[in-house]
């Protein structure tokens, strides 16, 4: 079987305390070899593994994994935070159409320090920020030791918990809002999901474009509050599905035309509310179905409305050849962030309360922002 | 009301015995008035003309028109054939999303020769054939009228029920073959309605290209005679509906590759197994929907297979700026009908017997071949 390069000498440490429920103290598939390195080394990481996929509450343990040798083009980072997004949760649940090899570190996406540089590195330093671009597994742990083309360095005037959720939802909402359609000012966008951090992203991004966002938003306890804190954030029009039901579409638009691009991330019901705003021509980007509930269009729509559907997977883009493209988006989305002019909620959380964090993200504790571990 | 130029002046005229019933003799909405022309004068026309809409047997009527002024860079001319397509029927029921303004002769594409000119058309010349490019409103009628751009010379070695019917289905087919994904030798599509004309078509010129077609139709009695026509023509593989449930699609192919490019002219059910079929990657175009359910789609097709939905519609196509990127087009099919690469079945019906014609058409007495009318 095929280890991965962090796991080629691991050791099993009992976890923390805080972390132990649900931890055997077995070493199976640990091999307690530690290698002999005859250059540098990485400091002994402490990470978040699986050995198996199953409900992430389940299977995760905290490791401490030995030292990993670092070769002249590799970089040591110290990774300082790294969010818990729904896509690690299915990951590790293996429902993911990507499953990662197990025994795993989890995590996809953080922001680190230099700690240390292998003899032929040149364009990086210790002490610079960097981020994974792009993202790949195994960012839940304390140390991680790549190519030094793996690492993007960034500017460090910028709130880790920001730094570490940069290349999964902004990205998500720059390339849906770049990639389908020529937008120009003026023009419209319409989405459904819209508090999700991805729609808040789209509803900031495309106000910096001259775009217009509609916004559609599930019936729920609370969305009142949620209303106006999206339209805070720029939305245009905001509805609540109910508030849909039987208009005339046309009608609430207003000043604002037609959109020629829509977003679901719901699916079912939402995403035919999404369908009726577009303009004739419009598209319509599938990038999550939270309803469960699959997109339904009738004939019409796409012989007489013309309307074409696509999907989004950043992971696909990710390991495309346009890898590189994505580094000068994810400064623009940073300064965006350094000027204020983007925003979302987020809770940074000390490694030591992984387990809260974890139940948080999914789920079991209610609503809550998003959760950023801070190792 | 703006009405259609060959209306200006025409009379109403008792239609002939076999076109006689449900007809009035009221001639409401018609003027008496005839036109003197100082310039040449087309003869009169026999129409198939509707004053409301309803089902066609119900409102249709032949009447006369009077002669029309043929300007100096007029065509006219003599009808030939025409066929009676679905899209006829719909805009004559009044439910296609283009409803031509009545009164109107009912029609959308023909063959016709050159009768007489205007004095400044340099490019046609009596006896020529012609076909209206772009297919237009008013084809069901023995003498039309326009300019010498809106024609299309063809040649004369083609059986006229080819030349009548080329611009509505075989050239759906290729535009749907051409426009929307790049095909190359070795490909393969896939389809279902694959009995239809334009699936006949489909399976033809896929063949031509090299491109394997995968085909699937409905579970009907009689299927086997109409999966041995279908294979004769050129079908890789073919498959009923039933035939297809609960399949490993994957291994139905052999050497076929996974279709990058799938058509949908029925919807429902039907579309789902289309995209079964369907590589990563690929593109489903939706022409038709005679299953009348909509098409309905998972959002792990959109994001984790990269599905992409879309539609055509000739008349869209038709009306745009590439008009006359399509004559080569024909010229193109043309070629194929007459090296005999390219065939449908269809009948040709005398203009006297109309009435039965459109019956047959309207699905009264069961599956038959497509009619089109002889003049």
């Amino acid at each position: 079987m095929a280890i991965p390069r962090n796991f080629r000498a691991w050791r099993h440490c009992a976890p923390p305390g805080t972390l132990s429920r649900n931890f055997s103290n077995t070493s199976r598939n640990f091999s307690n070899t530690i290698r002999a390195f005859a250059a540098a080394a990485s400091p002994p990481s402490k990470a978040v593994v699986y050995e198996q996929h199953g409900s992430p509450d389940q299977v995760v343990r905290v490791v401490d994994l030995p030292p990993v040798e670092i070769k002249e083009n590799d970089v040591c980072v110290r990774m300082m935070a790294s969010p818990i997004n729904p896509s690690d949760i299915n990951r590790m649940e293996g429902v993911y159409p990507v499953r990662p090899q197990v025994p795993a570190v989890a995590g996809y996406e953080g922001v680190g320090e230099v700690h240390s540089l292998g003899s032929a590195v040149s364009n990086l330093e210790v002490g610079d920020w960097v981020i994974p671009s792009p993202p790949s597994f195994g960012t839940w742990q304390t140390y991680i030791v790549k190519e030094e083309n793996a690492w993007h360095k960034i500017s460090k005037g910028i709130p880790m918990e920001y730094a570490a959720t940069i290349t999964v939802n902004p990205l998500t909402a720059l390339c849906m809002l770049e990639n389908f359609v020529e937008l120009t000012s003026g023009d419209a966008i319409v989405q459904n999901g819209a508090t999700s951090i991805v729609g808040q992203c789209i509803i900031q991004l495309a106000k910096i474009k001259g775009v217009s966002s509609i916004n559609i938003i599930r019936d729920r306890p609370g969305s009142e509050e949620v209303q106006e804190k999206t339209k805070k954030l720029g939305a245009d029009l905001l509805y609540t599905e109910s508030q849909l039901s039987a208009k005339n579409f046309k009608s609430l638009l207003g000043d604002i035309p037609e959109p020629l691009l829509g977003f679901n991330c719901i699916g079912g019901d939402s995403a035919s509310l999404v369908l009726k705003f577009l303009r004739l021509g419009g598209t319509m980007v599938t990038y999550g179905g939270m309803a469960k509930k699959p997109v339904t269009v009738s004939t019409s729509s796409f012989i007489f409305k013309d309307i074409a559907l696509r999907g989004f997977w950043l992971q696909k883009l990710m390991t495309s050849d346009r890898t590189m493209v994505c580094r000068p988006k994810i400064d623009y989305l940073l300064r965006l962030v350094q000027d204020g002019k983007l925003k979302y909620e987020m809770e940074l959380v000390p490694f030591s309360d992984f387990n809260i964090a974890l139940d948080k993200a999914m789920g079991k504790l209610g609503s809550q922002p998003k959760q950023v571990i801070r190792f």
